[in-house]
């Protein structure tokens, strides 16, 4: 039962629809006279000087239809437009500046900081006055992500995104929800094509990650997104962390009675919109269904990840080819020698073990990017989150991708509730990898000597 | 039957609820050793300064509950300190401004732009993290805005909160909402509080006012703030434009049957949060009723406005005052007189009736604020929206307020759908007043002389 | 968070609206040839003939809206018809007894069921397959439940209305709500309208009793029943079973923390439906809302009723007045004469009641209808619910009504989950009134002697 | 904008998943003690002597979940005790009969129909108290009716349980819903699985039939039947009506506008519940789909079907086989022998074309069965309905199903609203079977002169 929150229940209805006819319309045929990019900067010329906003939300919208149907060609120009012409008013600028300069004060900086506004973000949130806005907006940066490669200049349009999204897609506007064989096909269709850790074939392997007792799923949605997960993880309940994935997706498994489990196992994570790239949700995901998932299984006691380690064999390639490693020895060449030609079989395994599970507590451990960072992508979102390393399972991932990424590496990362706010600040203020004693006796000695700040786990 | 937006109308269930769960926290009793203002402060710093957000939700949410526990003047203090050192980075500003004016372009205007931004605005950001925080930041800019009047220099704070409430709350976030008779009582007992033009008594005349077939009540709601109305419009479905309020609110009338309709009068336009003081949400408002509405009643034709005239009294009064008014003739400082006196009875309304229609007719067409604009504010709002001025009621609302804000003057603005745009452009670009010829007809042949730039509208 | 079950919920939506345009159809005015009651009758022939339900619907439909116009003669010379031409089909039940006497069995005997059933339940079940038919179906038993008084003879039509809301109102097809303050006003109203033993005054007194955190309010619903609750119970959360009424109803009391409260009090509950009138729904709720509310609140030890004694009064004035009484002493004469004069002063109750409590005891404990059933209509609900009679509370309730029907007497049974079932039994298989050992102690000495089974309630 | 019906909304929720949590019980391993048939029946005996209730939720649900855990077997030993222990109380029927014999009366007759009812229809009604029992009843009677055709005797049983399905799933309790790609996925996996008549083979041929715009899916839902459809229909929007199916489920179609669209054609029904065989949905499902249908899309001005005629082949067989054939002639005979070979080619469809239409008049139009109805099932259920039908269609479905059903034939009925009521009687007063003028031209002369009555449908 739960009283009162229909009414609320139901205002997203209308979001949602409003949304849904937009895209519609943008499904429309090009009318032959349509609106090129020049035309499209025109009227957002008119729909940001537009004084009292009379008929905003019909400019807005037509502009985003006029967008649609921009060829990539046309989209960067346009986005050259927002570069070039709806930056900051440069008179407006030289003005506060020189204010700012004759007199600084609390009114001066106020200027400054309005001056130097450019004029596109304005512009942005002119046009989320259209119904369905807000998901054309985040498509349209999506276009210029997709150009910034080629045209690394647009990334000043590309800031006045960010800076806005960030806004909009604070944490206190997005919902959780729980993702089952209930929900709605739309949005599970999005859960098959998002998922990118480890692929969904089709409903049925869905259904086995949704719908059996010792499986769940979790979203991160925006009101104002119609039908699309912003972020999701998919969790595996079992008695203890699991060492390898296979056995966590296989379809056949005993499913276990979730009242038996003790551990609950985030073994995807998976981002759903590239036009919020940079707009950060997972650790409040973690989180977050951390204290669900602990409401509905009181007997849960460990919370632990099973993730993949994308950069350990890019990191660990490039020592062995470095003829002077201090890290890899020939003994260790020679183990590894196997594992580059495909899955290795079990005598392989058995002799390649050792020497990978002490390269990746070197790797984790040791190692670090020009900044001083954890080399791995993966353990700087988990350890900056304030998990700690917890194991580490070589050869946890026999697949062709954990074995191209990975040799097939996978480790375990732990979230204590209580620890990870020091674990958080160990990382940041002092660069600690927070490990568990296990992982740290896997370092050989003479790694131990070039050990950055490590601050031991709570037991 | 709306197949398909059901899921995510659950979503704004589970918001609702953390609203609610905030709220309750915020009624506990203030623990022993609370934190004073100086704490809080404190708090944010540790808010803002936390890079990985590890604990932000649990922080935000500490500081929004501790503000809750302060008392007025300690609310002070504390807005006191996000002005004092919550404000842009000075050495990060200093460096910017003198690398912008080493080498202007569009790195330094970025770089400009960042280091001015007050840190408050990330505070606001961060502080929104925590469930329900944005219904409370909401109330804190309402603290704010009470205090403003003793503490303008406050106002660099209040900037903050408006730049960012203007973002949270764009139209394309809004949902337009039916309020009736089936509306949550939560919901509608706001409707009661928040009416701020007719009063309403209790919760008969209220249902008289929502259940009626031939009225209407609509609301804007924002999904995080729970069970409150943002604004909400009263309409009445009438056969002609009513010329007095007083048959529009009687509770014993005979409803009108609404497909005989064909007149919409907004008679009631109410905003409900404080906190949301000077974000507009008024225009859109109006014109998604008049689509909403008109969906509803096809056969609808006119769309207009019974609006109180908030400035008339001072302003005629200040012209009888004046000695030497080229407006007010002795004639009409005669026949205007008993209006002083109370409610005038009929033959003394008779009498008053065509001066106080030609002094309007030239209060709304002649008459300029030092800005040029016209001295009604309801007039701004309307015509600013892209209304005309449509009809002159004199006595119009003979209650206590409508006699000592207008000496009962009443009008009707008129909403023609295709003339909005260039009315709005009109009122915008040229200052013009756009009005129907029987309202100029009013004006005497002196006024006209004094006309200002008067647009006529359509026939 | 409750996933998958929105789409469900949005099945009712459709209900909801199908009932309301019915019932607005039904407010029209009267057309001038509107249809008569033989009319009627004649509808509702050719609605039961028709073999494919061909247009059924609209067939159903228009007998309904008919019957709304019919004025109360006409309608009960609609039910005279019902009575009269609508039984069973003589002819084919003949013929039924007469195979019945030629060859019983189980062909014979299911000819027999089929041919006795009176055409009425069939023509019911086809009226109801108009949009909204079961509100109005209910509501035209509840006109017949009026005429039964002055025309006895149509129980007969009676029992086909029963038999068939017994079914259709099965409990499987109920649904608990929540009442509170963000409940539809349209149905909190009925709240107001509906509650029959403590009135509710007004909209405040009524959000004093849905809104507190120590009060709560629930309601059975039944889907194809529009925005109306069957019966609701009202709860308060208390430390100890109260004595008295006042102190709940105050609306100036201070609220419990309910965390604190270790009793949950069911102080009235009322059944909404005229039209449904022994259909039993009472049971059901009290034992689903005893689970809802543990849930809620673990630490809830006791389930009480604060109930009305409605019978008492009438019996103990024949006592009274009866000379020869066994029961009523000269002494209790004396000590009760005062009650008879209004609310007694604080000597004339202390003076009273012993004699009230030995005398309720004796009521509840001894005193039985002709068919030997508790008198108390009250007592013979929760009796027979399986709840114990836990304590007499002399001058519990000294409201003009409490006065008028039981001197004050209120008392409270008792649920203890685990007892529900065998308290049950003792009641129905040997007639016995499980109490409290401290009811049971105010037995007078010679009333013992005459007690009936009396089961003693554990401890 | 949907004012006011999310609070009904939410009833359902609760609905669901309650009786989710009986199937999940459902679910659990068989306890090693479980209870056996005979069992079940002692408890159903305790369920229905209960005077009170007092338990009757907890036993309903312990007899429901005992009741999954029989074999087959055990449950046909269960319905056997039903028939012989839960009928009629033959003593009270007895004196019922005498009583009526000796003073027959409207009461007589009541107790007559009282005491001919079978036990097992309480039972029923009483079982149904349980959290999902519902579900689980209809479940039993597809078990029941599994075990008919080798056990008729229990046919009695099955009674009952149609009786009550009949009253329960009254069409005025049923909900329609559109089935479309936001559909909750549990629900879209039953429409995969019930399609009856034209395979769908996996979610992508389901997303082609119901997220295209030119195509919609509708059914019919009740309350208490959680994620289950009980009947729904799929519709083509087209142009004109369709002579083959094939085009239709072509996935690689361009989709029509479905506002060009003047044709709706119904190419599928299906109903889903074994267990609620003989309750009849489907008359009411196409008229509310052709309202539901003709207010979204107010350009349409047809509403056919595309039927399959799976009994044309039988009974073609039969003609073909039987030597003195007044139908088939021995060049009708040439004519189709390369029909029973497989899909004909072109040549073969020419040549059998005109001989397949005027035997397919014949079959509709002149043969009946025993008692005098069509013999095809799909023409009395349409034609009952009130249908006409409108066009022959040889050929319309190669499919290895439509050709051993039917040797390809297919057939379009059509619905004009305002002739159901007429065509409706005429099939049941008249047996007049509405056809097209077209329809009735394929008629041979020979056998338009054993034409049975035969009315002309309107143009």
């Amino acid at each position: 039962m739960d009283g009162g929150t229909s009414f609320f229940g139901d205002l997203l209805g209308s979001i949602a629809e409003r949304g849904r006819s937009l895209l519609d319309l943008g499904r429309e045929r090009r009318p032959a006279g349509a609106v090129r990019a020049a035309g499209v900067a025109e009227l957002c010329e008119r729909l940001l000087t537009g004084q009292g906003e009379a008929s905003g939300v019909a400019l807005a919208r037509e502009i985003l239809i006029a967008y649609r149907g921009l060829k990539t060609g046309e989209r960067i120009a346009f986005f050259e437009t927002l570069m070039l012409t709806f930056g900051p008013d440069a008179a407006r600028l030289d003005k506060a500046v020189a204010a700012h300069l004759a007199a600084p004060g609390g009114r001066s900086v106020a200027e400054l900081h309005a001056a130097s506004e450019p004029r596109r973000q304005q512009l942005i949130r002119r046009l989320n006055l259209a119904p369905g806005a807000t998901a054309q907006l985040v498509a349209m940066r999506a276009d210029l992500l997709e150009s910034l490669p080629r045209r690394p200049d647009l990334a000043e349009v590309d800031r006045d995104f960010t800076h806005l999204f960030a806004s909009w897609f604070n944490r206190g506007f997005l919902v959780l929800r729980r993702i089952d064989w209930s929900t709605p096909a739309n949005v599970l269709e999005k859960i098959i094509r998002y998922e990118a850790v480890h692929e969904i074939r089709d409903w049925n392997d869905l259904r086995a990650r949704v719908d059996s007792p010792d499986r769940r799923c979790y979203a991160f949605f925006h009101p104002a997104l119609v039908d699309e997960p912003l972020i999701f993880v998919e969790v595996a309940l079992t008695r203890e962390a699991p060492d390898a994935i296979a056995p966590i997706l296989d379809a056949r498994r005993t499913p276990l009675d979730p009242q038996a489990a003790r551990t609950a196992v985030f073994y995807s994570i998976s981002n759903c919109q590239r036009g919020l790239g940079g707009v950060t949700f997972g650790n409040f995901l973690i989180k977050q269904v951390v204290e669900e998932i602990s409401r509905e299984f009181p007997a849960l006691r460990h919370f632990v990840t099973l993730s993949p380690v994308p950069g350990f064999r890019g990191w660990l390639d490039a020592e062995i080819a470095g003829e002077t490693s201090l890290v890899v020895t020939a003994e260790d060449r020679a183990a590894l020698a196997p594992l580059a030609a495909g899955v290795p079989d079990e005598a392989a395994r058995a002799a390649a073990r050792p020497v990978v599970e002490a390269l990746a507590a070197h790797y984790f451990l040791v190692a670090r990017t020009a900044k001083g960072k954890p080399i791995d992508p993966v353990a700087r979102f988990h350890l900056g989150n304030g998990a700690r390393l917890e194991r580490i399972n070589a050869f946890g991932d026999l697949s062709p991708r954990g074995m191209s990424q990975a040799y097939g590496l996978m480790v375990n990362y732990r979230y204590v509730l209580e620890d990870i706010e020091k674990n958080h600040e160990a990382f940041f203020d002092r660069g600690a990898i927070v490990a568990s004693p296990q992982v740290k006796k896997l370092l050989r000695a003479d790694s131990q000597q070039t050990l950055p700040a490590l601050r031991e786990g709570a037991g």
